[in-house]
């Protein structure tokens, strides 16, 4: 049996949801370019690039919400373009600026390492870009250190938080925020995640409120999020202070 | 106490490292542009992209693999430049065309959806360079879908394998190889990856093997995983069928 003969059926099922794909496919392509401007059928996602984010906080969660009925993910930044990360290895495109985008039902704010999100808490013009879409978003989010660009953003105040567990000392010492290690926590409508890879059990969660439990099931299974690592050791608390030294010189020696 | 006069606290313990990480940025760069044509002094990483990938696919690998002592890793596609995800929102970039690399250490080939699937196994220029690096790779891997491809590039033939949930029967039936319902299969130096989320925790074991365990379990701690969905539905074999079809047709919907 040739490949191309087959080309319909790697996916089991999809045979019997092609309709639906075709159909959901044209929709989505419009949506995709409407709806920075507001005009998709679905939840608005938008996830702000700056340069040295670290590649996991905007993707994994992207990957998730982009699951969503209807969504359309758009990726932000202060202009159109290319975006690095922190290892200045990859680029991630940013399809908006910010002078674009005035809604959004959902942002979702990225961490980086110490040059990124130093950048970001002193870039003026994203703070006021992230209090003005803040004003009208469902749900305003972060991953990993940015809780800490919330912050800065000032939408923080008062409230509890959670951050990048190397962080933790510093978002208390710095701003009026109480930390909770927890690996997502909910503050009204703002919901941050620990660090990198909670964006991905944040971003079902939220998935869950965006949508329902139902569907947040179904997307968890779309992308087999039934971690197994192979490893018990990421969680700070279990750490040894040697290992954390080792991950934070890891850490520091990848970063540009 | 301003934000600008803290910027190098926002990780509790970089002070101590900052000679470090400058030394070591300063080699990264180096690195990251010799790298694919084999300067780097560490590990050799390249990641295909190809039209209509699944996001979480390469950037969950590359944000572990990214953190192993003085590695590189580099975007790879059939021609330089952005190449859309399957929901046709998100783009990353291609640093290199695969004209311009001969050798890699670690290849990793991640998945997609139909379209993606279908159009990568049935390229034979794609093919052909996949067979070219494999020859030389110290690993060469794939992520969901990605096994298929592999497959369709002649490298799984009479190897254990895994690969996407809905796609396990179409690996078995259109090739010779057996499926392993595992979150990672390692035949001699393939190593494949369960669905979309499973690269994670494949790239975990994969840097065990690169490095260390104690490496690995540093980057785990670097990146924060410690994984805590707030669901439990990430398993097809539990999954019941009607959450399968759910699953499905919400991909369906949001590919284009």
């Amino acid at each position: 049996m040739s490949h191309s003969t087959t080309r319909r059926n790697v996916l089991r099922g999809t045979v019997a949801t092609a309709a639906l794909a075709a159909t959901a496919a044209a929709a989505r392509t419009e949506a995709a370019y409407a709806a920075p401007h507001g005009g998709a059928t679905g939840p608005n996602i938008g996830i702000l690039l700056y340069d040295g984010y670290s590649l996991l906080d905007p993707t994994g969660p992207a990957e998730v919400l982009s699951r969503l009925p209807d969504a359309t993910v758009t990726m932000i930044a202060e202009k159109r373009g290319a975006v690095r990360t922190d290892t200045a290895d990859v680029a991630v495109v940013a399809e908006r600026s910010i002078a674009e985008v005035d809604r959004l039902d959902v942002l979702l704010v990225p961490g980086a390492g110490n040059r990124g999100t130093t950048g970001a808490m002193n870039n003026q013009v994203l703070l006021r870009w992230i209090r003005k879409i803040h004003r009208h978003t469902r749900w305003t989010t972060s991953v990993c250190t940015g809780s800490i660009v919330l912050a800065a953003a000032g939408l923080l105040d008062g409230r509890e938080a959670t951050t990048y567990w190397a962080s933790a000392d510093y978002l208390q010492s710095t701003f009026d925020v109480t930390y909770l290690p927890q690996r997502y926590v909910r503050s009204g409508k703002i919901i941050t995640a620990a660090g990198v890879s909670a964006g991905m059990d944040m971003a079902l969660y939220l998935a869950s409120l965006v949508a329902d439990e139902d569907t947040a099931r179904a997307i968890q299974l779309a992308v087999e999020y039934d971690p197994q690592p192979p490893f018990d050791s990421g969680n700070a608390s279990d750490a040894s202070p040697r290992l954390k030294q080792r991950a934070l010189q890891l850490l520091a020696a990848s970063q540009v």
